[in-house]
């Protein structure tokens, strides 16, 4: 499917067909796709938790409002995040570049996170977003549907998944074959107010 | 191009060709992709700035390391966001809603965000990395490369952009031709480290 298709087309599926079950080599597919999403210095923080036992995604679907797609679509991801990746081993992100970049790189590296909790925070939440799309485009492609969701309760879930101290979750997206054609989109903003030129 | 080849052959470029010009068309059409990336409630927090005066580039060139892709490339997107947008007149979201889903939703937004500020700023975060990544895979499919940055002066940048006080920077992109292939991939983590199934 061409990348512009895929955009226009994906929209966020609430009602999935509970029989659909997508294949290991799509789910394998679909995450090493995912894991072509960059972020910044290449610390690859993000951990993509796919929640298959259906025992935790009841708990987890009883933690979102029991929103059914987190039961019924086949694949329900958690975008988790790894808040001290930048620091665990930092050259492992670099380990084939020369040792001048690694030079320059993992001082960098140091200084732009070292201390700076929302830096990172941001930082991590932002990387979830650019491979959370990465996830529905590469899935629309595939012929399947998906819902960005963040309505649940954070810390509910966060217990249920074990949840590292030095970790953190984002956002969670479900996959797999719509049930139901969503509707219209609901009220788009006008083009010139969210696209403005040089200055506010 | 197919999704599947932009995810793959997309990489954050820093030379490119100074002389390249975008024309207006081509500019429109990528935003107008943009604005098709999901947001939380459909909020449409993000505010996209297109910086084209060549003085205000220079400007934010300084504030961001003298990154030379600053002012060479042919675009410079700064996604910003409106922090308060979930309260700025939320009917107009879900203006062709249906009367019973206005009344389930409006409540719903204010709920989740009132008085919650990490919670709209990590929302805001997710949104322009949702954004961020239909814009690079569209200019990929466009022709065009991208570069993701967040290595800049947020504090600097916002007062040349005149930042609104109740808006954000969460990165800039800059989109162009490139003028020189990127190096392969630093260091990429393994599968398992950064896929898990369902606990940590």
């Amino acid at each position: 499917m061409h990348v512009f298709e895929a955009i226009r087309t994906r929209r966020a599926i609430k009602k999935f067909d509970p029989n659909y079950v997508m294949s290991e080599e799509e789910i394998k597919q679909l995450l090493s796709l995912a894991l072509e999403a960059p972020t910044a210095f290449n610390i690859q923080h993000w951990r993509f938790l796919l929640v298959r036992n259906p025992e935790i995604r009841k708990q987890i679907r009883a933690a979102a409002w029991d929103q059914e797609q987190v039961t019924d679509a086949s694949l329900l991801i958690l975008l988790c995040a790894k808040l001290s990746a930048w620091e665990d081993r930092p050259e492992r992100y670099w380990a084939n570049a020369t040792q001048e970049a690694r030079d320059f790189i993992l001082p960098a590296i140091h200084n732009y996170y070292y201390g700076k909790q929302q830096v990172i925070r941001d930082e991590v939440m932002r990387s979830c977003g650019l491979a959370g799309q990465t996830i529905m485009l590469a899935a629309k492609a595939m012929g399947l549907d998906s819902c960005p969701m963040d309505g649940f309760d954070y810390d509910a879930v966060g217990k249920i998944i074990n949840l590292p101290e030095d970790h953190t979750i984002s956002f969670m997206i479900v996959v797999g074959k719509k049930a139901q054609e969503p509707h219209a989109k609901p009220g788009q903003l006008p083009y010139q107010e969210v696209v403005k030129i040089d200055r506010f």
